[in-house]
């Protein structure tokens, strides 16, 4: 009772102090969605609850898979038209699919097609400004003028919700145009329905070939007017067969048309008020749509939508407390934001989901989730959402992990998955230091011995990216498999994950096993270039070589030696000692930082952008690297560094994103590095201290206790760390551990413009130096 | 307990008469499933048990589907080669589809293409003669000379089961094409799945687009061999985009595939036994699948499933006990036996089914059948099980058609419905008549106030078939809706089936109503020319007019003023005054049989075959028409039209039937013909009175209860009934009543050479007389 009353104090007096320093906007208005929506960012402005099935956003154009990347989000900030509001979408992906259930308001004759951006009227596209475009965590709102209409839109966890306030007396009308998808090609649409029930519902379906082979997608439709009319069509003119007819001799009699161009216009008369529609989707049947759809409580009411979506926008986004410069602050709760989007839940509200078998399962016991990007997810993202987030978000992704396996057909865990289905992109098998960095972490709620037999067998599936080649050489070889070099050094780190939680269960001869498995990163290490390159089978170095280039299909996964010879995370020191020691270490990482690429061309190279030389922040091979300088004893330059990173790669502006954030990675590393430390290597249960870039932050653990981060003297000219202290007492050392975030407790660091080049240099200060 | 006895002893007597009479194989002998393979049947002669959901059948070709209407049962008998053995195939139907997850076997070098007919060795297709091939009820055998295997099927209620013995020391292996499909055409696979698991169970499933909309079918596959080897390919050379591939560099290598092109190598190397190949489907999932495929309780003991079926067939071929002439005989039973495959069991093992919302839901108390083919078999397939199967199977055809009324997007009754999807074939609304009938006959066991219900919306929605200008006109106007005239009689005869069963249950203002509209088909008789014609809206006849013409979209379907001016089955007495009278009706019956058709063509139609003169006995639309001259005063001309149709329609060989059996619809008129009796007005509960092609018949009724057809004097020159008794006391008038059926008791033709003119002549001695 008395420590409850302490508590609820303490709560208060946090929020009292928050409210007296409070010239800052809340976390909640500090949030920017529009950032990352121009540039590389390929984030995306609309509505989106935390962790929430349904992304409901606009999408300004939808481009040919060749011209795709670039609209990966659907909306790029500088198109001049909106086609309408999707309800799927990926933040910040590299890669690109979704854009479901596209609907857009229009009043008089309906357009068919979406025209033209630079002809107005050419289509149901409107021009919109982004005068009067907002964009809040769970809301979005925009002008559309050609159609004149307001459009806003919020979205629950499952359901999204639009209000269409019509100009003046025009009639309101509603397309829903099937065709339309993020990536979108002739025959994309496998098959598709839609269908309008007595009382206006419309319910539907579509099966794509996308990035996920068909990928099917239930929605249902309720709006808040009666419906006075409505047509559906079908656009398809290369029909082989068009088979018997159902009722309905023209569009506007037909109650259901199933093909693979359908449209459906919706029609409602004057409105004396906005018009709501409430869309709810579901990977399991159109009943399930419809389910979901009721399960949402707050019925037309677009405010109470919105405000309980705000409310668990602001308990999300409150874990964690920040004083800081206004744009910093801007950038670290945006970031924190775009990492609380995936995975997303995907389970119905009835507990079902599909799986990556394509069967439709139930979850017992736990949420299942999707949208997995974990070759970038598993280095800050999900260290993170272990920070900020309940036991049961990470336990209920973890077991939606173990589920995954369980039903994949292969028997490995997800690669890349989204909306349950695995996509097979990007390499390794990261799903494995993500379950390890949690179970060491002290997650609980899963299976631990089965999550270790299903670590054991993704990481021994012959038939996955040269495993068997893996397993019997030590390394993938180049002349049998592509990527070959990244291939072995990510197996390697995943091994040592496995081995660490082997252990950690008493499974001696698992963690045998694995932890000679995490040596293999050395078969692929040219000591003679000093660094990480490709084999053949025969044993021989693939030439001709040049870590400068990078290419599809190349020795490197979306990279070249440059950022690739820094991947062992698992054996730094290792690494260190095998390039010639720290000075070497040093050296070679100012010469990738200061590399010359005003000669290099990588435009032909998707994912490729934020270059610092040979560093290339847009891409996750090098978002450990800065920190590579205090693994060499020389901390101050990862300092100097990360000051370098933070302002070149991040602006609080729609192009404040130097690369995709990939599902929340770029934006993790961002408010870890800003708090002052980052987690180098997940599975040591160590973060690595940097540099904070605020003046004070607050971290309420999930275990209800709190670890504050205070900088003393945080100004431009400060670069370097002078001394930190842990709970009061110096800390000499380089790292933080996890037990002691989790204690609670305080860090307090001292900025200034010189280097201190004595604090945490020495080997058993470095974290991984294996020393206690 | 002494009538348990009593019946004990009399089913035994019975028996041992059987036996007693029996140089005459038993009724399970007597069938000859290769009856309508040829020529026009359209009937195939492989595996099923009686309403069986699998059906295992060889295919002889897949045609493009311009081409299919000759292969609707994927099996012509005088094809030279065989594909391979399918799962799913119709009984008959005018329209094709299915010819799901076909597998052949082979040995040595796959062929992964079909090949040509003419070309042997040229594909995977291998030769193959009639010696040594074998059709049995729910059993079939063939010599694959190519592939030198001797291939047998059999099939219980979900699961097809294959054995193949492979010559010699030949190793084996089996061809999965899921790519093959009756009616087959670019882009009809719309997307499709197979997936090996370790255990070697082979699973997928295929979704097409054909003569129902987005058809989903999943499967599985086990073999009681180890898999030695499988390869899996995606023949597909038109893929847009081929997307991140799944593990497995080789067709050898891959666990699961994707895409609308796929094969499946499936290798066992030398065996010392026949390969057995037990095969499930399911529309509602894979898991499902494996379901049923599990619940099949047999294993891999072929002789025993075969053993179980054998069962079902001879239990359910019992129920009629046949004296006959040996082709008589044949010819009779085999068409009971293809009146018992349609409509098919539908529900998993679990109760699970897809519906005509392409949802999945649970049948609760009832078995969901699907495959109708509603605008054949209300004439007297349905009246057939009503008498031959129990009171379950009808209530359960009536459930299903109630569910899917129930899940139907337009809240109708099904029309042409298979695999539980509608496909909006032919013209009516005649699921009214099949439940009307049922309740009228005494079938419980489902809602009645709800089957009206369901009867009455499907009559009254106005989008379907014209029906909204039917309801205002009292006509289709046929310059708004093809068939007018066609549908106009349907509709009014369906009408008049809702008054009776709505009089029945006391609804006295439906009963009005429906009344009402059964007289419409006077809007549509023209009595200036004696035909029922089509009207144009403004109340004119459509001209020209030509009684001889059959053209799609014309007045008529399938069918000219000929055939379709006798459909008023409610009003037959109506009809006969309104062409001017007994005599001016027998002689224009007699016009009809005996036209000139010697210089008319109707090459052009399909499902114009088995003409006698404009009388099309291979069409439904003529199939009570014979019947018709006794409800003009001359049943000895109804007498003498069965001998010349029975005598030329049918005959105990592959070309044996006349037109297409139309899932039981050929087959049952003849049925009901050799028994001496025809439901020509289902929903009466009269059977016109024919002339007997047997000598003795006994009828098992679902009651218990046991009905005796005798016939004195059977011989081909006694053409006419002489006369006629009822359990041993004359028979004056030239119907039955069901309830005297249900009651059990004898009725006795005597034959004679001359014509008894006097007999049953008069107005109250006709059926649909209303007099008592």
């Amino acid at each position: 009772m008395r420590l409850g009353m302490f508590c609820a104090v303490g709560a208060l007096l946090g929020a009292m102090s928050g409210e007296a320093r409070a010239a800052a906007p809340s976390a909640y208005d500090a949030v920017d969605p529009f950032i990352g929506t121009g540039g590389k960012g390929h984030t995306f402005p609309g509505a989106v609850a935390p962790f929430g099935m349904v992304q409901l956003s606009p999408d300004t154009d939808v481009r040919p898979f060749k011209q795709s990347y670039d609209w990966a989000a659907g909306y790029r900030h500088d198109d001049p038209t909106i086609l309408g509001f999707s309800h799927t979408h990926f933040s910040g992906a590299g890669h690109s699919d979704l854009g479901d259930v596209l609907l857009t308001p229009f009043s008089g004759a309906v357009k068919l097609d979406p025209g033209e951006a630079d002809k107005p009227g050419s289509g149901y596209r409107s021009r919109f400004s982004h005068d009067g475009e907002v964009a809040r965590p769970g809301y979005y709102a925009v002008t559309l003028s050609d159609s004149r209409v307001r459009a806003e839109l919020t979205a629950g966890l499952r359901t999204g919700m639009h209000r269409y306030t019509f100009e003046g007396k025009a009639p309101a009308g509603v397309l829903l145009d099937l065709r339309s998808s993020i990536y979108n090609y002739p025959g994309k649409v496998l098959w598709s329905r839609v269908r309008v029930a007595n009382d206006g519902t419309v319910t539907g379906y579509r099966e794509t070939r996308g990035w996920a082979p068909g990928r099917k997608l239930f929605f249902a439709i309720r709006f808040n007017k009666p419906l006075v009319s409505h047509a559906l069509h079908d656009r398809d003119e290369a029909i082989v067969y068009k088979g018997f007819r159902q009722p309905g001799r023209s569009p506007a009699d037909k109650a259901q048309l199933e093909g693979r161009a359908l449209e459906g216009v919706f029609e409602f008369g004057e409105l004396d008020g906005p018009l709501i529609v409430k869309v709810a989707i579901s990977a399991v049947s159109e009943d399930n749509a419809l389910l979901n759809l009721d399960s949402e409580q707050t019925g037309f009411d677009f405010g109470a939508l919105r405000g309980s979506t705000r409310a668990a926008w602001e308990q999300a986004l409150g874990v964690v407390e920040l004083d800081a410069p206004a744009p910093m602050r801007t950038s670290v709760y945006t970031a924190l934001y775009h990492s609380l989007i995936a995975p997303s839940v995907f389970t119905d509200a009835d507990g079902r989901y599909r799986g990556p078998d394509d069967q439709v399962h139930k979850a017992e016991g736990f949420t299942f989730h999707s949208t997995f990007s974990l070759w970038d997810t598993f280095r800050a993202e999900h260290p993170l959402l272990l920070l900020v987030q309940p036991e049961k978000r990470n336990s209920d992704i973890v077991n939606s992990l173990l589920a995954s396996q369980r039903h994949s057909p292969y028997g490995i865990l997800p690669v890349w998955q989204f909306h349950g289905l695995e996509t097979w992109t990007m390499i390794g098998y990261h799903a494995v230091p993500v379950i390890a960095d949690a179970w060491l972490k002290g997650i609980r709620g899963f299976d631990a011995n089965a999550a270790l037999d299903a670590m054991v067998k993704s990481a021994t599936y012959a038939p996955y990216g040269g495993l068997g080649d893996y397993m019997s050489l030590g390394y993938v070889p180049i002349d049998r498999e592509p990527e070959a070099a990244s291939k072995t050094v990510e197996y390697a780190y995943d091994d040592w994950t496995i081995a660490r939680m082997a252990r950690a269960l008493g499974k001696e001869d698992i963690a045998r096993t694995f932890e000679a498995r995490a040596g293999n990163w050395r078969n692929t290490f040219d000591a003679k270039s000093g660094f990480i390159r490709a084999r053949r089978a025969d044993g021989a170095f693939r030439t001709p070589f040049d870590p400068t280039a990078i290419n599809y299909g190349s020795d490197y996964t979306e990279g070249n030696a440059w950022q690739y010879s820094w991947f062992v995370p698992q054996d730094l020191s290792g690494l260190i000692k095998a390039m010639g020691g720290d000075a070497a270490v040093v050296k070679k990482l100012d010469a990738m930082f200061e590399y010359d690429i005003s000669k290099l061309d990588y435009s032909h190279a998707e994912d490729i952008a934020g270059l610092i030389g040979q560093y290339i922040h847009g891409n996750e091979p090098s978002h450990h690297v800065a920190y590579m300088y205090s693994f060499a004893g020389a901390p101050w330059r990862t300092q100097a560094r990360l000051k370098q990173i933070v302002d070149s790669q991040y602006k609080p502006t729609p192009d404040g994103l130097s690369g995709n954030d990939d599902l929340g990675q770029m934006s993790s590393w961002l408010v870890f590095t800003a708090l002052g430390f980052y987690p180098v290597t997940p599975g040591s249960n160590e973060y690595v201290l940097g540099r904070p870039f605020v003046e004070r932050a607050a971290l309420n653990l999930p275990n209800g206790k709190r670890f504050t981060v205070t900088t003393e003297g945080l100004s431009d000219a400060n670069l370097y760390v002078g001394k930190v202290s842990l709970n009061g007492r110096p800390l000499e050392r380089g790292f933080l551990r996890h037990e002691e975030l989790l204690a609670g407790g305080s860090l307090h660091f001292v900025m200034q413009a010189k280097p201190n080049t004595s604090w945490a240099t020495k080997p058993q200060a470095r974290s991984m130096s294996r020393a206690p």
